[in-house]
C-alpha cells in the first residue's frame, strides 16, 4: 500500500481524458492560463511574498531567495513562455512506420502522451507553471513536487491551473500538487510505478542520484555536464577565443558551461596564454596540469596567481563555478582519450579549420551534445529548436540532452485486420 | 565500489569500438557466427548434453529440459534467424531533424547505439545466439547472464561468438558472460549505472519485478499481459469466433493470449454459446461472470462443467493457460471502462463491422497494441515487421510493445557553427 494510491489513481484517470483532448482544448488552457497570470497576480504576487517573508525569517541566502521570488515582470515571462508553448505544433496524433504485412495485417504508430509524469524540483515557482503548461500540452498529466519553501505560491499558482483546466474543459487532476512538507513522501512518489510512467528530477545531482537509488518508476536522469572543448592546431585562435569564453564565463553555474580546456602542444604556448589573458579579466581561475603549466610559462604574477596546478580530482570536477581546467594534449586521439575519460557525456566539442579532424570528433565522441566551433552552452531546449524543455537528459534512454515536447511523447500500435488470425 | 566493475569498463570501451565499426564488419560477423554454428555443432552439443543430464540429475521438469535442449535441427534454425537479423537494414548513422537555428548553428540528430545492455534471462540457450546477435548488429554491447543450468552450453556458444568477432575484427569485450553462478551478482549488475545502459529482463513477471526493485540502471520491464478482445454487436460471429480461439488457443502460455472476453449483450447469447462451444473442443474452460452465466443458460453437462463463475480475482489475472474470462457488457463505454481497470496495456482489440466504433476503440484504448478485427498474438517483433525483437516493453518510456532494431539505438545531438558564442 502507498499513501499516494489514491493520487495516482487519480492521475491515471485524468490521464485517459488528456489523452481524448483535442489540441485546441490543451492550447486554450495555456491561453487562459496566462491571462490568469495577470488577472490573478495580485494573489499570486501575495502568497509569494509570505514564502519569501519565511525563507528569510528562516536564513535563506540570497541567491536562493532570488530563485523563489515571483513579480509582475516574471510573471509576465513567465506567461509569455505559456504562449511560446501554447504555439508549439501538436506533438501528438501522427500515426507513421505505416505497413501491411503478409497476414494481412496493416501496422501503424501512433503518437501518444507518456501519461502520468512526476516532478520533483526545488524551489522555484516558475517550474510548477513551466511542467504545466508542458503537461497539459502534450496530453500528460503532471504530479508536482516542488520545495517546501513554495508552498505559498505554489497553491496560488495551482488555482489558477485549475481554473484554466476548468475554462478549457480538462479535469483538475491533470495537474496535482503534493503539498504534504513530509518528505518521505518523495519515496512514495518514486515508488508509484503503478500510476507514474516517468519520474523526472529538475534539481542537483544528488536529486538525481537520490531518484536513481530509490526509484521503481523509470526515471530519466540529468544533472552532471564534465564538458570539454578541444582546440586543435588548426583552430582561428582569434576567432575561438569568444567560444571559450562564452562556454566558460556566460553562466558558470549551469552543467553545459565548460569545465576543460585541451589544447593542442603545437599551439599550446600562445593559445593558453591568450585564454589565461582573456579569461583572467572575467575573474576565471585556472588549473593547469605539468604540460600546460610549463607551456605557458613565467607569468605576470597577477596572472600567475589564478593558476593553480590541476590536482588529482580536478579533471573529474564540475566546476559550476568561475574555474577552467587546462590541458596539453598530442593531437586528437589524445583529446578524444581524454574526453572518453573525463566526460559526463553531456557537451563536448572542437574548434578547428580541419573539417576531416571536426568530422571524426562528431562521429566518435559519444556525447548527448557534440560541437564543431560553437559554444557548449547551446545545449538547451531552445538554443536548440525545441521551443522548451522539460529536463536534459545524459542518459542514453528515451531521450538524450534536451526533452522537448515530441520527447514527451510515446507511441501505441494500432492493428487492423479482416478478421486476422496468426498463422 | 561494484564487483562488476571491470566487467562494466570493459564493456563500455567495446561500445567505443562498435560504434565505430561499419555496418559490413558487424554484418560479417553475423556471417561467421551463423556458419561457426554448424562447424562448431558437436562441441556445442556435447555442452549442452552435459546441460541436460545435469538438470535431469536435479530432477527439472521435461519442459524446463525442453527450453535447455539443443540440436541439430534447433542450431540450424538459430542459424539461420541469425542470417535474417544480419539482413535487416542498418540502423545506426542516419542524421534527421536537420535545422539552421537563428543563432546560426547547424543542428542534427544522428542515430546511434544504445551503449552497453545486460540482459537476464533464464535457462534458454537460444536467447544467448539471439542477444549476443541483435547487440552486434545495432553496435551495442552485451553483457549476458543466463541461468546457471545453461552454463556450459553458453560458454561453448560464446566461444563460437568470440571466434566471429575475432574474426569481423570486432572486440570480444562486445559480448560477455557472466559465469560465476553467485546469484547475488544480479543485484550488482543491477546497480551498475556507471557502465551499463539498459537491463532487459527477459524472463517472467517475478524476474522483472525484482529488476524494477533493485535497479539503479534503467530497465525496460513487461512480463504481464492481461489481455481483452470485445465482440461487439455488429461484428461478424461466424468470422470472429476463429480470431478468439487463435487468440486464446494458439499459445495460451505467452503474454499476448487472450484473457477476458467481454461480449455485447444484444449478442450474448448466441454469441457466448457459440464460443463455449468451439474452444472446448480445444480443453478451455470459462469464468463467467453473472450476467455471462445468465446469457449462457442452461448447458449440456460437458459443457456446464467448463463454466465456473468469475472470482473476484479472475479478470485481474493472466492465465497463460487455457482458461478464458467471459463478461457481457452494455456497449462500448463498458468494455472500454472494464479494459481501463482490468488490462495491463499490453494487446487489447475489438471485433466489429462499425468502422466508427472500431476507431474509438483504438484512439481510447491505450494499450500497446491495439486490434480491429485481429488476433491479440500479433504482439511480437515478427509479426509486426520488426524482422526480430530483443523484448516486449510494456512501460511507456523509450519504446513500447516489441522492440525490435530500432529501438535498440538512441541518437546524439551533432552542432556544427562558425565559431559561434550564445547570446
Amino acid at each position: 500500500m502507498n499513501r499516494l494510491d489514491e493520487v495516482g489513481a487519480r492521475a491515471r484517470a485524468a490521464a485517459r481524458q488528456m489523452t481524448r483532448a483535442a489540441h485546441d482544448q490543451r492550447v486554450d488552457a495555456l491561453h487562459r492560463l496566462a491571462e490568469l497570470l495577470d488577472t490573478e497576480s495580485a494573489k499570486i504576487l501575495a502568497a509569494n511574498d509570505d514564502d519569501v517573508a519565511a525563507a528569510r525569517a528562516e536564513g535563506r541566502a540570497e541567491s536562493w531567495i532570488d530563485r523563489l521570488r515571483l513579480d509582475r515582470a516574471r510573471l509576465a515571462g513567465i506567461a509569455r513562455d505559456l504562449l511560446t508553448v501554447a504555439d508549439l505544433p501538436d506533438p501528438l496524433g501522427q500515426a507513421y512506420d505505416q505497413r501491411r504485412l503478409p497476414s494481412g495485417i496493416a501496422v501503424e504508430r501512433v503518437r501518444v502522451p507518456l501519461g502520468v509524469l512526476a516532478v520533483i524540483y526545488e524551489s522555484r515557482p516558475n517550474v510548477t507553471i513551466d511542467i504545466a503548461a508542458l503537461a497539459i500540452k502534450t496530453g500528460n498529466v503532471a504530479i508536482l513536487r516542488g520545495g517546501s519553501d513554495t508552498l505559498r505560491s505554489n497553491r496560488a499558482l495551482l488555482a489558477a491551473v485549475y481554473q484554466a483546466l476548468d475554462g478549457a474543459g480538462l479535469p483538475r487532476d491533470a495537474v496535482q500538487l503534493l503539498i504534504d512538507p513530509d518528505r518521505s513522501l518523495v519515496n512514495d512518489l518514486l515508488r508509484l510505478h503503478e500510476y507514474v510512467d516517468l519520474v523526472i528530477p529538475r534539481g542537483g545531482n544528488e536529486l538525481h542520484r537520490f531518484c536513481r537509488e530509490n526509484a521503481t518508476v523509470p526515471v530519466i536522469t540529468g544533472g552532471i555536464g564534465i564538458c570539454h572543448l578541444y582546440l586543435d592546431a588548426s583552430a582561428d585562435l582569434s576567432a575561438s577565443l569568444p567560444v571559450i569564453r562564452n562556454a566558460k564565463v556566460q553562466r558558470p553555474s549551469v552543467c553545459n558551461a565548460l569545465d576543460t580546456l585541451l589544447v593542442h602542444e603545437r599551439v599550446a604556448a600562445r593559445a593558453l596564454r591568450a585564454v589565461v589573458d582573456l579569461l583572467a579579466q572575467d575573474g576565471v581561475t585556472f588549473r593547469a596540469e605539468p604540460h600546460a603549466t610549463l607551456a605557458l610559462g613565467a607569468l605576470p604574477n597577477d596572472l600567475a596567481a589564478r593558476v593553480a596546478p590541476a590536482g588529482p580530482q580536478d579533471f573529474d570536477t564540475e566546476w559550476l563555478s568561475l574555474v577552467l581546467g587546462l590541458k596539453v594534449v598530442s593531437d586528437l586521439e589524445a583529446a578524444i582519450a581524454h574526453i572518453e575519460q573525463h566526460s559526463t557525456a553531456h557537451s563536448d566539442g572542437i574548434l578547428t579549420e580541419d573539417r576531416v579532424l571536426a568530422e571524426q570528433f562528431l562521429s566518435r565522441v559519444d556525447s548527448a551534445a557534440v560541437y564543431w566551433n560553437a559554444s557548449t552552452r547551446f545545449t538547451d531546449g531552445a538554443q536548440l529548436g525545441l521551443g522548451a524543455e522539460v529536463a536534459v537528459s545524459t542518459q542514453r534512454l528515451h531521450a538524450r540532452g534536451p526533452m522537448g515536447l515530441p520527447e514527451m511523447t510515446t507511441y501505441k500500435w494500432v492493428i487492423r485486420g479482416s478478421y486476422t488470425t496468426r498463422a
